[in-house]
C-alpha cells in the first residue's frame, strides 16, 4: 500500500471544527495540514500548518493549494464541481468524486442506496407544484420536502402536515429541485461511523444512538439500544455502501430503527458529528481513522474501550461551560469560535462511563 | 477564581513535543497558544496560533511575546533568569519562579524536599576535587556525580564506581558546580503526575511505573506495582510539594520504591513524559490539566478509565511505525520531527488495556 511518508501534507477543504479535529489527528500521525477555506479565521487555522483563504471559484488559489499538498480531503460535501475538477487534475481527492456526487444530491443518494438493496423512506423527485401534489398523493402525509442539494442541519426543509401545505412548502424551496420524503415510524436513530482504507479494508465503530433537538444533533450515546442482529445489520450495511463506492475515508451512515429493520436516512462522506464520541472511547478516533485512510495507512480496528455520551454544545450551551468543567469524567472539546450564535456548534463534551 | 476568557492566548516557552501537546490541549479548551522557541520549525509550531523564533537573550522579542499573551507557561525548566525577569514584568508566569529556581538546581531541590520531611538519596554539593573526595568518603560508592544545573535525560552525569573514578568524573563536569548522589537500592521507579489549580485545589493521577533504557524513559505502565499505602504516600507527598511551592500547573514527581518507603528522585515543574499515558487513560489528560491550572479553570479529578502502557519511540524506534499502526488498541502520538537521531524522542504510543 502506498502510504504518505511522515511530514507529508494533507490538504483539507473546509476550515470548520471537523477540519480542526482532522488537523490535530494528522499532526499526531506526523503529517502537516493545509486548510482551504473562504472565510477568515476558521476554527481549523489555529492548529493547521498552513491556511489558504480563498473562494471555491478562485481556480488559481485552488491550484496553488493542490500543488502544495500530497493528497486532498474535505470536511463538508457541498464543494463546487469546477473546484473539484481543478484540484483533481493535480492531486488525488479522497473520498472520491462519486461519493461526493451522490451525497450532494438526495435523489442520487436514495437511488444509489436503493440499488444496493437497502431501504430508504419513500421518496419522489419534485420540480413543480403539480409534481409535489402527485407525490403527496402517492406517499401520503405527513411528509417532508427537502431541496435535493445543499441540505444541512435542517436548512432547506419544509414539513407537510396535510396536502394543503403543498403550495407554501413548494414556494419555500425557491425554485430549487426538491425531493418529497415520506415520514416513517421509527423508534430511534443510530449512526454507524465506518471507514475504508486504501487497501479496501473496512472497519466500523459500534453504532451510536442519536437524539436531535431543533433539527441539530444533541447527543450520541454508546452503546445504542440495538439487538445483536440489528447491530450486525448496521455494520454490514455500512460496509456494503463503502465497498460499492470504492470509498477511502470515514463515512457517517444515519439509520432509523423500525420494527421492520433499519432504514437509511442519509450518508455523509466525511467525519461526522455523531462520531465525536470516538475521541474519548477508542484508541483511534474517527478523525485519525479518516487521516489513516486518506494517507494510505492501516486502519484502527474501531474497538471501544469505554462507553461514552457525547453532547453538542450549541449556541448558548457554551454558557454552561463553568459547570461542565467541574464534572468528573467529562472531556471538553471546544472549536475556538468567538461568537455564540443560536444554532452554532461551539463545541461538544464526551462523558466517559468508567467501568468498575 | 479569575479564569482566562475563551479566546485568550497562552504563551509557552519552548516548542518541543511538550509544547506541541500543550497547544493541542489549549485549543481544545478554546485558547490560542503562542510559542517562544529559539530554533526554527519546532514541533509545536504546527499546531500553535503563533510562533516567535528568537533567543532567550533577545529581551525585545521576549517583551513582544509577553505583551501578546495573557499568561505564560513553559515546557522546560532551564530558562535563563534574565528572560524570566523580562517576562514576569509583563505577565504572570505559571508555575511560579520559585518552582523553577528549585528545579533548576539539584542542591536547592534536595534541600527543599528534605525541608518538607521527604527522603532523597544521600547527596553532597561538590565544587572541587577535594570536595568530591570528601563526599565519596561520606556517601560511599557507587555514586553518581551530576552537574547542579541543566541536567536532562542523563546528560551531564558521571558514574563513580570506586573512589579512583573521582578525578575523571570531576573533570567531566568541566568546572560546573555539581552534586554527588549516593546510589540507593530500589525495586522500581514510579512517578506521580500532580496538578494544583489557581484556587489551591490539588489533583493527582494514579502513579505510573517507569522503566528507563540508556538513561531515557522507555515505558510507563498503569497501574504501577504499589501497595495501597505506598500509593497513598506517593500522592500525599506530591501534594505536599505542590502546596509548599504555592504551585500552579502540572508537576512530575519521580519516586524510587524501596523497602523503607518512597525516595524522591527529582521533580519537574511541567508536564512530564511519564504522564503521556493520561492522553488515552483519562478524560482530562496532563496537558489539558496543566492548561486548566494556568488558565485558572477547575482541574479534572485525575480519574483513569483505562489501564495504559506508554512506550517512547526513540530514534530508530520510529522505523517500527508500520507494525505499530497495525496493532489494535494502540494510540500513536508523533511529534512531527523530520530526522530520527539516536536518543531523540520521535513520538510515543499508548497501548490501552480494554476491560471486559
Amino acid at each position: 500500500m502506498n502510504s504518505l511518508p511522515l511530514g507529508s501534507s494533507i490538504g483539507i477543504l473546509g476550515g470548520g471544527q471537523l477540519g480542526r479535529m482532522l488537523s490535530v489527528a494528522a499532526a499526531r500521525l506526523g503529517y502537516k495540514t493545509h486548510i482551504f477555506e473562504p472565510s477568515a479565521h476558521p476554527p481549523a487555522a489555529e492548529v493547521a500548518h498552513a491556511v489558504t483563504t480563498a473562494g471555491y471559484d478562485d481556480i488559481a488559489a485552488l491550484q496553488a493549494f493542490a500543488a502544495s499538498v500530497d493528497v486532498i480531503t474535505y470536511e463538508f460535501e457541498n464543494i463546487p464541481t469546477a473546484a473539484l475538477d481543478a484540484l483533481e487534475a493535480l492531486r488525488p481527492i479522497r473520498p472520491n468524486r462519486r461519493a461526493l456526487a451522490i451525497s450532494q444530491d438526495r435523489i442520487l443518494e436514495k437511488d444509489f442506496l436503493t440499488s444496493l438493496g437497502l431501504t430508504c423512506a419513500p421518496y419522489a423527485a419534485v420540480q413543480s407544484l403539480p409534481d409535489l401534489e402527485a407525490a403527496i398523493a402517492t406517499i401520503g402525509t405527513p411528509a417532508i420536502l427537502k431541496t435535493t442539494r445543499l441540505g444541512y442541519d435542517g436548512k432547506g426543509q419544509a414539513r407537510i402536515k396535510t396536502a394543503e401545505d403543498a403550495a407554501e412548502a413548494h414556494a419555500s424551496m425557491k425554485g430549487a429541485a426538491s425531493v418529497l420524503e415520506g415520514f416513517i415510524s421509527f423508534s430511534h436513530e443510530v449512526s454507524v461511523i465506518a471507514a475504508r482504507g486504501l487497501d479496501g479494508s473496512v472497519a466500523c465503530y459500534d453504532p451510536g444512538e442519536n437524539v436531535h433537538k431543533d433539527g441539530i444533533l444533541h447527543t450520541t450515546t454508546l452503546p445504542a439500544k440495538l439487538s445483536p442482529s440489528l447491530r450486525s445489520d448496521a455494520i454490514l450495511l455500512a460496509a456494503r455502501i463503502l465497498n460499492a463506492l470504492d470509498y477511502v475515508g470515514v463515512m457517517g451512515v444515519e439509520l432509523f430503527v423500525t420494527p421492520q429493520g433499519l432504514i437509511v436516512n442519509e450518508i455523509a462522506p466525511r467525519v461526522h458529528n455523531s462520531g465525536h464520541w470516538t475521541q474519548n472511547g477508542c484508541a483511534v478516533d474517527q478523525f485519525e481513522q479518516h487521516i489513516r485512510a486518506v494517507a494510505g495507512l492501516p486502519l484502527g480496528d474501531g474497538a471501544r474501550h469505554s462507553d461514552v455520551v457525547m453532547e453538542n454544545l450549541i449556541g448558548d450551551d457554551i454558557a454552561r461551560l463553568p459547570q461542565i468543567l467541574r464534572e468528573n469524567d467529562c472531556a471538553v472539546h471546544l472549536y475556538g469560535k468567538a461568537e455564540a450564535r443560536a444554532g452554532r456548534k461551539m463545541g461538544h463534551v464526551n462523558r466517559v462511563i468508567r467501568k468498575g
